[in-house]
């Protein structure tokens, strides 16, 4: 590939622009673009023009946003738009049933990235986007996710920095790893108060067809007068009918 | 910015790697990215591996599929997202009042660009996909939203090629112009049996903060008993209420 004197090559400093918009931030302006990606004016014009060009980028007034043919593009992603398909009615049921947020999440890295959110009007106040990331130990779908994980990817994930969250007291590997076992042998994980004192959110995993937990389905529910039992019935078989769909979709 | 021998630069090649994707074949072979791209195999790998190092692309075995990270970056298009979460409780009502797909839909170019689709156990045949696109002329969220654009943009929308697609008789110019003015009169399009004799579709436009039509709720329906009081009856108000939360959501 070509590379700038930075040693960066065109592809990547595209890639960098398109990553400078973020959930929070998401119409920049050219000077905001050049700023959190470190590129001169000069080049971080040239790419956008070119982004703009071919769709990926659009003017909005005079700012710039990402274009809706990157959002065409992207939903030709089969890792989470078959999962997202999937689990849509189930993720439905419950938040009628329940009627507070319900939520897929996936692990990336060592952050849960949320593939959908639904809400009710009722809804108890919830961090959660559809596109955001939460660190995986500060929340349910972490827990659930990182405890079914292969052992070498457990290893893996409790071995990344930890910056801390909102979770006091901040986990240790160590605290971490009885954590871990017990919401394995449980087959779910609450997080009381975790992110905001007045939710908490429990998770159970999405089994993939080869047995190990490749997503997750979340409730964020108040904590005052929390109990597990009812959201679980809920949740449970939600989880595993998700899970069937999904092996009848990759092996069927 | 970098041109390479054929005057493409490298950003634009790597798009056309990630446009070699389409909702129907989601994961491709090196072999078929350099096919459809028309670049050499050697190009085709050295973007291929860097798009995987950029986390745009993903290995799935042998074969390369789009990466979460390019629905990550997606999700955060504005144009596209804040009108689907605005639209998704609506939607989810309409699917659930008439037990048939409820879909959203916006004009690029000259065809629909489906946002968000959802479906009933019971709902009849529907070639409509979350991403895909349908000519707008053979779509009833087509000729809504092209009967309601500015006169400009009609024009441009009228001049474009119409290739074939499944309607019959296809349609001239001077065919479409009353079509589209009767539309507009009467706030709503059926196409009875246009893409499939079975199912037949009703939309409805979503006026943006400026009073043009921005989106377009439909629902796909059995073309047999089909009657359109019973559908409207539930379609306007909730396009109605998807105008007037986007309205708020720029205004307020």
């Amino acid at each position: 590939m070509a590379r700038s004197s930075g040693g960066r090559s065109a592809i990547s400093r595209a890639v960098e622009v398109l990553e400078a918009f973020d959930p929070s931030s998401n119409e920049l302006t050219l000077t905001q673009i050049a700023a959190r990606t470190g590129l001169p004016m000069a080049t971080a014009h040239g790419i956008v023009t070119e982004l703009i060009g071919l769709g990926l980028l659009e003017r909005r007034g005079r700012d710039v946003i990402l274009g809706v043919r990157l959002w065409e593009l992207a939903v030709r992603a089969p890792g989470v738009v078959g999962l997202r398909e999937i689990a849509l009615p189930h993720l439905e049921r419950v938040r009628d049933r329940l009627k507070q947020h319900a939520q897929l999440g996936i692990l990336q890295g060592g952050e849960i990235l949320y593939l959908e959110r639904l809400s009710a009007p009722e809804s108890v106040v919830n961090w959660t986007k559809v596109g955001g990331r939460i660190p995986w130990y500060a929340t349910s779908s972490g827990l659930v996710l990182v405890a079914d994980a292969p052992p070498e990817r457990q290893d893996e994930v409790l071995g990344l920095p930890r910056p801390r969250f909102s979770v006091e007291p901040h986990p240790s590997s160590a605290d971490l790893r009885p954590v871990l076992a017990k919401v394995r042998r449980e087959g779910h994980a609450v997080t009381r108060g975790y992110i905001h004192p007045d939710a908490t959110a429990v998770a159970v995993p999405i089994k993939g067809p080869y047995g190990h937990a490749v997503a997750s389905i979340a409730v964020v529910v108040p904590t005052e007068g929390f109990r597990a039992a009812p959201v679980l019935e809920v949740l449970a078989p939600a989880a595993h009918a998700v899970s069937a769909d999904l092996k009848q979709n990759y092996l069927g």
